[in-house]
């Protein structure tokens, strides 16, 4: 089995590519020029993305992947001007690169990285980003190649992805360093819902859905999404994770406002992807966190208001 | 009233162009560098769009249009590896940094050009070409900026635009060329459904709509279809061009096969703009192109499957 992943030195993309480096899977990750790849499991073959078509051709054309799984985004809740270009260029431009060079590979089966973000609370389309909406206008153009080349696709919806190591400046990881630190933390008023997922069980939705195109009969493209089923309020995740340390946090509830365009209620009528649940709770995995001594040292990347 | 349009040296936008400058509207347009410019109106303003978004920030904040009106798109019923790249540059790139422009600008009204390409005959989603797809993935960013910035806009589906001197390979400029020369014509057998509508009608639809987003309370960003109601089939657009030049055409009929994907009937279910309806009869339109001397000298760009 052959994998061609995207976004591999990102968080969920790292963990991914050991997994299917462990599962015995010839693992080939597409890098920006110049990417980190200490995280990068050294079996881990790697090609660069220069930008333009010939690059993606090449690794597709010598890496034969039979899956191509597709992480590689420009994220962001809010974006400048400035930021437009290069998040059309991954989220947008990358991608349709890719899905061209699978129909010429040939290669198949393609695993796709979507966002709750896209979506209201009752599935619908309404995006709360830029990021979120070139997401969703991304699965237009895999429709295309689905359509007309016979590719296959699954894009898996992803909630509130958190585990250990997590360097990102998101929610978890900022309310376990106020645990840790003891610090004060400004907060939102706390009443929006939020399924996390722990990032184990995100991978393994990743090589579900790989394994699901390869063996299943089904055509064309499908949305799938990863979640609990049990979101929870921001509050009872802090209560959750109080439980498991034992201690208070130090939080300031109100002292913040809700960003523009938050999401209350994550969407709950997305199917979730068939023959995968998660494995682990949310106290198991906010213990797990707490009690390893594997909080990276490097800055958080942009805090994020929780 | 001050209009900024992009797409202006092609063959809609340079009659739209005309149309807006004769109702006295100061007409800007934005222009790829080098464009030719002969085809627009002398009083027309031109900006010079390098791809970046400073140009295009810098453009709507001197113009300060009331409305922008899209045309500008990459074409085509194929596509390269190599024409991705361009395709998005123009198709998903240029438009949203023109919405993004608007929302600082401020402009509010932004009028788009879809394509029935995008949509089976029942109106479903269906791209026969990657320039389909990108047409519809770019809806998916107006629908941001209507949601997070304000916005409102419409997409007017376009079906098969033709008109005098349309310089474009397409396929009434193809049987009206071989009516004048005499040539034999191959063809695909002509059972594909066409809806064809005037150019000058289609112009009259993209300034109907434009007063529509000014005057009307709607929000957020609508689709309508500028479409007559009345598809022919080829063969029969053919007899009437052959009644109203009196004469036969000489078309080897069945000689070609159909294109990948050909649309055999146009979408129908698309409502069609409120308030517009086209002028030209198919029969009016046809006598005014023949009794022209005005085919154009230049060359055919890509002579088309009829």
């Amino acid at each position: 089995m052959r994998v061609l992943i995207t976004g591999c030195t990102g968080y969920i993309g790292s963990r991914l590519a050991s997994r299917t480096v462990s599962r015995g899977w010839e693992t080939h990750a597409m890098l920006q020029p110049g990417s980190d790849t200490s995280r990068l499991p050294t079996s881990t073959k790697t090609w660069v993305y220069d930008g333009g078509i010939e690059s993606v051709l090449q690794c597709v054309s010598v890496a034969q992947p039979d899956v191509v799984i597709h992480l590689a985004a420009v994220g962001g809740s809010d974006h400048k001007p400035s930021d437009i270009q290069p998040l059309l260029a991954v989220n947008l431009l990358l991608g349709t690169q890719l899905l061209e060079a699978m129909s010429i590979g040939p290669c198949s089966y393609f695993v796709n990285a979507g966002s709750h973000w896209e979506y209201d609370s009752e599935g619908r389309y309404a995006p709360n980003s830029l990021y979120a909406a070139t997401k969703h206008a991304f699965q237009d153009l895999i429709e295309f190649y689905c359509r007309t080349r016979g590719l296959k696709a699954i894009t898996l919806v992803l909630y509130d992805v958190y585990g250990p190591s997590d360097w990102r400046g998101k929610l978890i990881p900022l309310i376990v360093r106020a645990l840790q630190t003891g610090e004060r933390l400004p907060a939102t008023p706390g009443g929006q819902m939020i399924d996390c997922v722990h990032v184990d069980d995100v991978c393994a939705g990743f090589i579900h859905a790989a394994h699901r195109l390869i063996n299943e009969n089904d055509t064309g493209h499908a949305v799938y999404a990863i979640r609990t089923g049990e979101p929870l309020r921001l509050r009872d995740v802090v209560a959750v994770l109080e439980s498991a340390a034992g201690c208070p946090l130090n939080i300031g509830w109100g002292e913040l406002s809700y960003r523009a365009y938050q999401v209350f209620q994550p969407a709950e009528s997305i199917p979730v992807l068939p023959g995968w649940c998660p494995d682990m709770t949310l106290e198991a995995g906010l213990r797990q966190i707490i009690s390893g001594a594997d909080m990276p040292e490097e800055r958080y990347a942009q805090p994020s208001r929780i």
